[in-house]
């Protein structure tokens, strides 16, 4: 088989990239190592940057999103007791975000993937990159047990942080940059409507909370906990009254539980590898690197990370010109790194750090109230968290 | 003998404090371990925040800052090989700092309480706090072999990081908040014409630099050392080639060299004191709080320390009111703790950490990025830089 690019993997911004360059009229194939049904029952973020709005409707996904999806023009800061609000739309001149699962974003893709006739093989097993230093790379995979292989000029890896793509890079050219927190994040999902019609972010003495939706009658709560916390030890009672104790009581007070759908315990990990291109072979999105989950910024980088691809492939295909693919890396580095700079901050910001001996909490508190007090802090921070431009 | 109050330290916040208690009518007696001469000799800061020249002026004693002292509207910002200047005036409506010396000031300071007849016993030794918990505290110290007593209202305790003051605070009621940096910084002070009209902070690959002054005539450089350097190991000629490798090509060039008239190494340190008042005895400047120099904060937060400390004592003598003193601690302390924390900040921004890993070197340069590219992230700098509102 034959194509112009080999798309490692179906999660948003593989099936992102794909359908753009199916809308431009560039070949492609997306491979999946597991099936449609597994990819769709993966639980991530869901704050989506107007930049990553735009795309979806350039790649004509967006209409359930435009329904269903809950913009929001701000979001609560808790600390010392206190709610303040960020007013993401004053501070940014009108800027928003949507609240939008990213699962639901994957099912849009997958379905318009569908309906415009793009390939996707699911159950890939054992993909291999080959040869992409040279002009001719090509993909290897096993399907039901027969080895297949494609022939490209492209490979984008976009299977994620444990996936095959970056592997495949020489280790001589991959430097990666990395830190882990000493802390996780234990997250229900329940339906019953948010607390809030915003989000809250809650510095407390006992640790970090936070209030977030999917819709208005499913809710997705958050707190921090030790790296090792279990979570057969925490009872959907135990959670609630946890959360609670972190919010003010107007909060507290204002939230409806009831039985949890989801409940586990991820890490946070801050995450980059460099160079982003190495020959024909792209990463892109958490192929590439990995933000705490604190400032949203995930699946937002994975977006950026396709704007510049997919106008890098465009410009090749269209005018022969390898300028924007020979840029890709740094470009989108640029704006990472920002990311993860934001998203450490925040992260550190709203945490509690078990062995900063007082000074760091205190460094917490005063940032914290100057964050809120000052105008331009409080526009910092809101640009960041609508995000900064492609 | 009586007063109505004790300072203990001729620094610029005792020496401040006590003219404006002087100009108020409040009768004050400034004790000092060491002679007049010795303090005048000690080097110390040079950036004058607008809120401590106003304090300066109210003192009557900014006569020859006014015809010496340089504004400077802004400083240059060099990293990643580039120089980028901070327009202070432009960022914050109209606001600069002054470059002049501490010395300057404590001398001009020591003149005017001369002048105008203020009390000021230089090498009073052993000075120790009495009976502050209560009433009718007192210190006692000796003259030429001679033990004085003074009783007093209150004692103010300025006698800096490593003075009787803090010490005599009950250990029970004090709680200290300690960050040690894992490098110092290796200063000269040289009569060469500075190699630029604004101060130059940069961020090198091999280490942070300053380029500062006291004059036209009076450079003030700064290279970050590891902490076990020695002083004895850097000639002029060292010094001169490793500052101009950490600036740009264009500032390399521009430096004037010249024989040094002061060189040595400091450790950088960020330490707060919680609370700030022990019944009726205070702690005030570096008594209470030392910040890196980085940000240039340290004379400027006694500064706001006296500004605090002087309106509570005048709300006391003239309307018998103890709120101003009650309040005291929280009001410094939280102005205390937005500088700390900008002082951490852009030490952390601006010097290489030598067990960083990487990343957090790659945060640095995200940030410094963000830095000058974001309107909100530079008015932020800007606005810590000449000083928040008192």
């Amino acid at each position: 088989m034959r194509t112009q690019v080999v798309i490692i993997g179906s999660g948003p911004s593989g099936l992102l990239l794909g359908q753009l360059l199916s809308n431009a009229g560039i070949d492609n194939v997306v491979l999946e190592r597991v099936t449609k049904e597994y990819v769709l029952s993966r639980i991530r973020a869901g704050v989506l940057e107007e930049g990553a709005c735009a795309m979806l409707e350039e790649a004509g996904a967006a209409e359930r999103m435009r329904l269903e999806g809950l913009p929001h023009d701000g979001f609560d800061l808790t600390f010392d007791g206190q709610r303040h609000r960020i007013d993401l739309h004053g501070l940014t001149g009108g800027k928003r975000v949507m609240v939008y699962g990213q699962t639901e974003v994957t099912r849009d893709l997958m379905d318009q993937r569908e309906k415009t006739g793009g390939k996707t093989v699911y159950e890939a097993a054992d993909v291999e990159l080959h040869d992409f230093d040279g002009d001719k790379p090509y993909v290897t995979y096993r399907k039901d047990g027969v080895e297949q292989r494609i022939d490209c000029d492209f490979i984008a890896g976009c299977d994620g942080f444990h996936g095959a793509s970056r592997k495949a890079a020489p280790a001589s050219l991959l430097k990666v940059y990395e830190k882990v927190y000493p802390f996780g994040w234990l997250g229900i999902i329940a339906d019953v409507p948010p607390v809030n019609h915003e989000l809250i972010y809650s510095n407390h003495p006992r640790g970090f909370a936070l209030c977030s939706m999917r819709s208005h009658t499913r809710s997705r709560y958050y707190v921090q906990v030790p790296l090792d916390e279990k979570v057969e030890d925490w009872s959907d009672d135990r959670f609630w009254d946890e959360i609670r104790r972190r919010l003010t009581p107007d909060a507290a007070e204002a939230m409806t539980t009831g039985p949890s759908i989801e409940k586990s315990i991820a890490p946070l990990r801050s995450f980059v590898a460099e160079p982003l291109r190495f020959g024909r072979m792209f990463l892109v999105g958490d192929a590439g690197h990995i933000v705490p989950p604190t400032g949203a910024k995930g699946l937002n980088l994975a977006a950026s990370d396709v704007r510049y691809l997919f106008d890098a492939l465009r410009e090749y295909y269209g005018e022969k010109s390898m300028a924007g693919i020979d840029g890709y890396s740094a470009r989108a580095l640029r704006r990472i790194w920002k990311a993860e700079r934001f998203s450490w901050w925040m992260t550190t910001l709203m945490h509690r750090f078990p062995d900063d001996g007082g000074f760091g909490q205190k460094i917490q508190e005063a940032e914290l109230d100057y964050t809120v007090n000052s105008r331009a802090a409080s526009v910092a921070l809101a640009e960041n968290y609508v995000g900064l431009p492609y």
